[in-house]
């Protein structure tokens, strides 16, 4: 998507570095960070220099790319190398399905060939045939979700699902840009997202950007927009999909949900198939990461001078407990928007639909 | 309640001026404010200096004292001092009834007496009545409420009722302060209360300061913890309570409800009966304030030289919307803790306890 005049995707190759837009300075500066190593690119997965599941995925199949770059040509060492970039890069975020399938499919592309010039490239054709998926993908969760938006609507939105979290067009964003660029006259509220803010400085950021009209609300203002009818749609993302249809999402996605359901307003997730994870039977199943503390109680921003610090916004010494994401169980979900069509959060319906797609 | 090893209550009448525990620097520094006039008191009010509706109450009734110290002797002169001193003070804050009710025991005490100095005396002597009957209510609240915490529980709250947010002992907090100094073992679970983060700054720091344990959690992740067997009790305060049981209070008490019943955990209020207000049907005569959204876009903390420092964290340009308080609808709500006995929020049980009480 386009930033100053430039149309940008937020992760690809170049060469054998990675290049991708460093989301944590946005909103606030824009830079592209260059990433020469795998290790390089498993610590922007970790450090959320990219964030979002697809882009997690891009960035990880580019990653598993640039493990066959680096590995030795001989055998066995060439299999221990790559096996042990494939488990740094597997360890750096342990929620998000984009990124094992990913990982797995340049893996195996990789592991097919014999010579090693050629198991480099193969990965590498993998992975960027994994990207440009990804792309098209989004694009068409863009123009299967917009006809769920009429004229005049207002769409609420949780975290950032937008092209900044994938590699262009965005998932829960997707049908609000294509409906847009269609002309539809639309308005978002998005939630900011405690504690990384995500919707503060990415969702909102974005959207901006493209010219869409965007207000951000605390967390905790959804549930009252809902109540009092100023909410006709509610869209997210999604981190990873169980068989039955329960999702893990940016915490606090369930308790938006519940508000939803509490206000007969449909609630949507968007995702593409990738994200699906049939081998997990319900949400039960979905490890949830708990992330460090300090993510709650320091918040970064600029000060009068316009300079990036960081502020302590606790008590010294408090604890704080921080689970990045939660479960959204099925029944609070009226669809899911893939790429493949609108499904509902059955296990029969998505069993049809995503196993054949995702093999 | 004890700071740093000192008896404090939140707000209190020195002379004729009025002293306050300057909340808006709160946790990083315990600074006593003085408030020479009832304008002083008024933009004290308004600011957040004070805050939390019965020490809102406790402040407006001081600075309705402050009124009548200050008013002309003649009349009719006096009596629209005191009647343009009312209004200003009315209008610092929109929903809270225990501001209006307190202001109105205050101004009808000094109304009643024709001689100036007898007025002013009588006037003082309501608001001083007022506070210490806040503070013997709370007691009280948290003597009905601590039976409800068993040992070893984990209770949830959002924002802060506690002894800052009253003149002393809290209403939310209370029960678990008097469970806590009978020896009680528990935790409680703090959500942050974005915009302005009452429960990261306030509750955190007034619970470890009486050496109760607590964590800090986002907003979002309420939801998360009581769905995963984290939280055995909900108990927030009330801004105000309409006749039906229906309760304002900080945004995201809604959700936080929504919440508990999902998860089938008791969703407790705990407030002086001077926040219902009988003449409110229900929720929807509540008025709902919308303040500045720079209270969502900018953030004050400590940097890491220990200076108080305001950050923006939103794009530039960026716009929020900043409903403060939300109405969490009667059915949610397992019971009303007040200092005449546990409610069923229903209007027969309100009007039964609570009508005699407020007359």
């Amino acid at each position: 998507m386009r930033v100053a005049g430039c149309d940008y995707r937020t992760v690809w190759l170049d060469g054998s570095t990675v290049r991708a837009v460093n989301q944590a300075l946005l909103p606030h500066r824009f830079e592209i960070a260059a990433l020469a190593t795998h290790g390089d690119t498993a610590g922007a997965i970790r450090d959320m220099v990219v964030r979002g599941a697809p882009a997690i995925g891009a960035a990880g199949g580019f990653g598993m790319a640039q493990v066959f770059l680096e590995a030795p040509s001989e055998l066995p060492a060439r299999v221990e190398y790559v096996e042990q970039g494939y488990q740094r890069l597997r360890l750096t975020r342990p929620t998000a399905q984009n990124l094992f399938y990913a990982l797995e499919r340049v893996r195996q592309a990789g592991l097919a060939q014999i010579d090693p010039a050629q198991a480099a490239s193969a990965a590498m054709a993998e992975a960027l045939a994994y990207a440009d998926q990804d792309a098209a993908a989004c694009l068409r969760i863009g123009q299967l979700g917009a006809p769920l938006i009429r004229e005049g609507a207002t769409v609420l939105t949780h975290c950032n699902a937008g092209w900044l979290a994938c590699v262009d067009w965005g998932t829960a964003l997707a049908p609000i840009y294509v409906a847009h660029r269609a002309g539809r006259k639309l308005k978002v509220l998005a939630d900011e997202t405690r504690p990384r803010l995500q919707g503060m400085s990415l969702t909102a950021w974005e959207l901006a950007a493209e010219g869409v009209s965007v207000e951000i609300i605390a967390d905790n203002a959804a549930g009252f927009f809902m109540r009092s009818g100023g909410v006709d749609l509610v869209i997210t993302g999604a981190d990873r999909i169980a068989a039955n249809g329960d999702t893990a999402n940016k915490i606090g996605t369930y308790e938006k949900a519940l508000c939803a359901r509490a206000s007969g307003i449909p609630f949507y997730i968007a995702a593409p198939a990738s994200t699906f994870d049939l081998n997990c039977p319900d949400g039960q199943g979905i490890p949830i990461e708990e992330r460090s503390g300090e993510e709650l109680t320091s918040v970064a921003g600029l000060d009068e001078q316009g300079r990036l610090v960081k502020v302590r916004i606790a008590p010294a010494g408090a604890t704080a407990r921080n689970p990045a994401f939660d479960v959204t169980p099925a029944e609070l979900i009226t669809g899911i928007i893939t790429e493949k069509g609108i499904i509902r959060p059955t296990a029969q319906d998505i069993a049809r639909v995503i196993a054949p797609a995702i093999g």
